[in-house]
């Protein structure tokens, strides 16, 4: 069942935030705690994670920041970033460097913070489908180019077959 | 050699501003004015238009209204945000909403524009890039399958001569 759900990815230093969005989000999403952008790096390698939502700030890093450094590192992973201070530096540092794809600020109410989330979520979809069907068309090529080769061969012997069978008509049938 | 350029779009209320742009920029891109963003819809038909750049104060409708109306209709334009009034909301918004790639503040210094319209028109080629890729795929695709029904043919072909053989020797040669 899990295994459907999206998985999310929060990352905030107060384990309060933390814990509110997991019980807001749990029933649709799988979703993973970090109280640490470390916490958080750690996750990211171990589970695959579609949406990754960070606060702004907090003691060793920005979320902008640490958003920045998984985007290179996992571009497929949607960002969201969200505080509860928004200064305007850091939320167009947001769209500059880290070209997050929601911006949310606290207190969020239930349904906002929802929505965004599931917005992130088709965000993800829509980038895998592209992703994906770039697979399928490559995996199509191959097929055909097997199926090229093998005709050819085909090809091949049956020519061959065909000149020998008047030069030389007694010879073996197989 | 213009052809070679990408083409930008700046949408500005203020012809000043929009000059201003076009002659920082017209060295490196082919530089399109619109002063309002009825000009900036139809310069949008006319012209294939890689990275459309928006103030967000103008009098019928905000920046971040027109970007995302050219989204949904112009995906592939890089959109860029600017702004002589930053307020939180219409930064916001750019994220949420418009989905920019850029956020600018005026006054800008000239190397900053001109790093962030290099950095969008890299942007395009990344996505024009995938888009590319996929129409190539799918030609190859489409000549393999061809190349597939025509070998196929071949194979039918020499089959039916190749039964022939046996029981009509005398059936004519082509």
């Amino acid at each position: 069942m899990a295994k459907n759900k999206h998985c999310l990815l929060i990352v905030d230093d107060e384990p309060n935030v933390c814990d509110s969005v997991h019980d807001l989000l749990r029933r649709e999403f799988h979703v993973l705690k970090a109280h640490s952008a470390e916490e958080g790096y750690q996750l990211m390698q171990q589970e695959e994670v579609h949406i990754v939502m960070s606060d702004q700030r907090m003691p060793q890093i920005t979320g902008v920041e640490l958003l920045c450094r998984l985007k290179s590192r996992y571009p497929q992973a949607v960002r969201m970033l969200f505080t509860g201070f928004a200064d305007l530096e850091s939320v167009i540092a947001a769209i500059n460097q880290g070209h997050v794809f929601q911006f949310i600020r606290k207190p969020w109410q239930p349904e906002e913070l929802l929505a965004a989330v599931r917005q992130a979520a088709l965000e993800y979809d829509r980038l895998e489908l592209v992703a994906r069907e770039r697979e399928v068309l490559l995996g199509e090529i191959e097929g055909l180019k097997n199926r090229v080769t093998s005709l050819e061969s085909e090809v091949h012997r049956l020519r061959a077959d065909d000149h020998a069978d008047p030069v030389a008509p007694s010879s073996p049938v197989l």
